[in-house]
């Protein structure tokens, strides 16, 4: 190879962004506050105290300081496994033959696999610096609660996760990844809560649910001493935190003066995608410069695509504040799929806002075509992917081809948000041709949408 | 932190190797050849051909080579995931309050999870140079299987892998990597080869062996047109392009000017070590500078620590060719263990020949201890370490605490070889206390010892 661009872009510890940026406060149109389903106003510290640690809930709040210091203690931390590279798909534009420049930021070089970590290290310092005993969330396959596990072990802070009963039962292992970090794993429902046994009572033989564990996780930070609620994604408060992915990645490619016109991630509740984007968006919002963005998520769960903008829950549940965001509806669910981290009915307030003012775009694939990315990928750049990654790898892919055809040099940038070793049992179809695609009809979708809650503000 | 030393010293890929280094070189007494059981004779180069690649076989062969080109059509590979970081064990040294510096040496960031890609590369480099059509290879737990996979997708070659039959029921993970990287994955015994067939025969019911897959390899490799056996182990060219572990780390230290004091690996056939150590070695057999090197070996497979110092077979279906070495019979079972990649009954020549002549020491472990030491390494470091790299994690600790007790700032390096992600069944059993530690009585070594050719040379 004789070009000067290497493999992998690495900074210096000491290039590694030391303030997380707030796209919020280069937003015109801000995104809708989070609402009390009760009274319908918007949801002050005092209400969020009871959930939410202090300094998280400011940090949800505030939509005008652009730059946040991140604590010394939490970089100390993120030079554990940071600054995450910024790879050249040298293998792969070869094997599509395609003169499109491919580059992707790699976030599953640590345990957790992925790019969570970035948040639960920060919520689980703000847990330890307001002098709480522990934290408590839930996980359907288990990465957000991996990721919170090895931060309160960083952090010494206790973990309570409760994990969607099907998925602690059939998916030991991340179930293992948590209790080795010294997490307490709870299967949900369970007869830990009120909801938990109320639930097993009316549903004896229930295997649970995402928004159930999410109502049991809630019910055990509030009613007990010292204990708050920490979530991986969709809150504004992630997006902040994934910011390091975006800053990292833009600061590597500068230092070669490589300018991405195409920036693709997957997106499920937007943490990765609004994190790998944000000073990108920033300097479109601040008329700097211009990129194409492109959220890409699974044709059976697609909130951009298919969805409506407008308030709804965040929880099946119910008992979470309003969100105002595209969501196909609380109620919504969607057909299984393999990539667990995107199968939320709503998306984050900031990307929703953004989408909305037309400042990125949007797709969807079924998964069958998001696999064969996945394997082209896995066989050429080494890496076996998530399947939630696979997304956008099959974004960036398409794109790369589109250049193919036109014979446009354009630079993509894509998001790898993580790893596939956990994920094997989906491959394990992929690789026997037994995999199927979902795509929810007109009707499934109307069925969500009659859940919505009726906000008109 | 306010030390210069950062957490991960990255080389630039422009200071990456360009020479494996070949420590046979440097060795006043050279490993014994290997010996055609049949004459008792040295194998020639004709006789190896029909088993391995004809440039495999000279480096095999080769012992005054001190340098050899990694050639280009490599280290493009190796950019991909290389080079691997040097890490500083800020955290752990913390938590045990040690005086001790203690870095590592960490190769388990790539998707085969370990340090096999190292030489699975080059093995597939070589096949494809010779205009064959494919390798075969053998694989117990999956490591070895995966890295070369992983290399054989890159390189356009065919991979059969033959796995032990219990494996490929028992852990259908790594088979479905294999898979996904193309290769065919055969459980093992199987009717497509003679050997194969005449045990299904005798034994109908047998889950498989170790040995077994190789002897079924090795026929699969010898039968068809254009394929050879490759091994991911034990030989010297296996060491030879594991020496790139060892030359990165060199490097990496050097450039901040640190010199260890102990160099410790976990040793099973011996390629992380003998990468690892491979220049520092060099070093000390030219009387440039001394360091101590430990390998550290399970209990239940103690080849250095208890096992003779003989010819012996290198596979249990003994038709390979006899390598002098430490051992403890090719017949020796070791007890269940959950490091299969050290469950080897012998030791690399090369090694075997340095402990022999007092140039390394050597200790053992159980595994109830191993796993204390990593988990305690993940919950600090926050890498989730492989059964066998926690090996050298445990001994890496025990030299730190002996720091501690004394007060020397002792510097010690060790190799990281993989991660632990297809290894949670072994983490479970350890969480919920129910791990068990097994030891060979010394009647248990004498039944091995007693199926030692007698060879007198």
């Amino acid at each position: 190879m004789s070009e000067k661009i290497p493999y992998k872009i690495y900074l210096e510890e000491s290039e590694m962004p030391r303030q997380w940026y707030n796209v919020r406060a280069d937003m015109k149109n801000k995104p809708a506050p989070l609402l009390n389903p009760g009274t319908l106003k918007p949801m002050t510290f005092d209400e969020l105290r009871p959930v939410f640690c202090d300094e998280l809930i400011k940090q949800e709040m505030d939509d005008t300081t652009a730059y946040i210091d991140i604590p010394e203690e939490i970089l100390d931390f993120y030079r554990m496994y940071r600054p995450s590279p910024v790879m050249r798909a040298y293998n792969l534009e070869k094997a599509l033959g395609t003169p499109a420049k491919i580059y992707y930021k790699f976030e599953g070089n640590n345990t957790s696999g992925s790019h969570k970590l970035n948040s639960a290290l920060a919520q689980a310092y703000y847990a330890k610096k307001q002098g709480l005993n522990g934290v408590t969330t839930e996980t359907g396959a288990g990465q957000w609660g991996t990721a919170l596990s090895m931060a309160c072990a960083f952090f010494g802070v206790d973990c309570k996760v409760y994990m969607v009963k099907v998925s602690y039962e059939q998916k030991p292992f991340r179930r293992e990844v948590m209790r080795t970090y010294g997490a307490s794993v709870t299967p949900s429902p369970s007869n830990t809560t009120n909801i938990g046994r109320k639930i097993l009572e009316e549903f004896p033989g229930t295997t649970g649910s995402l928004g159930c564990a999410i109502s049991e996780a809630v019910e055990a930070a509030t009613s007990q001493e010292g204990y708050r609620y920490v979530l991986g994604s969709v809150l504004n408060q992630v997006l902040l935190h994934q910011s390091v992915i975006g800053l990292e990645a833009k600061k590597a490619l500068d230092k070669y003066g490589i300018k991405p016109d195409i920036i693709i991630g997957c997106a499920g509740g937007g943490s990765n995608l609004g994190g790998l984007i944000s000073p990108f968006m920033g300097e479109k919002l601040r008329g700097e410069a211009d990129y194409r963005i492109i959220a890409v998520e699974p044709a059976s769960c697609p909130s951009f695509t298919r969805g409506k903008f407008a308030y709804d829950f965040c929880d099946t549940g119910m008992v979470c504040p309003l969100a105002k965001m595209y969501t196909l509806g609380s109620g919504f669910i969607p057909s299984p799929n393999h990539a667990g981290g995107l199968r939320y009915h709503g998306m984050s307030s900031i990307l929703s806002q953004l989408y909305h003012d037309g400042l990125m775009e949007a797709r969807s694939y079924e998964q069958t075509a998001v696999f064969d990315a996945a394997t082209q990928f896995a066989r050429t750049e080494g890496i076996l992917p998530a399947p939630e990654s696979s997304h956008a790898i099959r974004g960036a892919i398409d794109e790369a081809l589109k250049c193919k055809e036109t014979g446009e040099e354009k630079t993509i940038l894509f998001g790898l948000t993580g790893t596939g070793y956990f994920d094997m049992t989906a491959y394990e179809k992929y690789n026997n041709g037994e995999m199927s695609d979902y795509i929810p009809t007109d009707a499934d979708l109307e069925k969500g949408f009659a859940g919505l809650p009726k906000v008109d503000l």
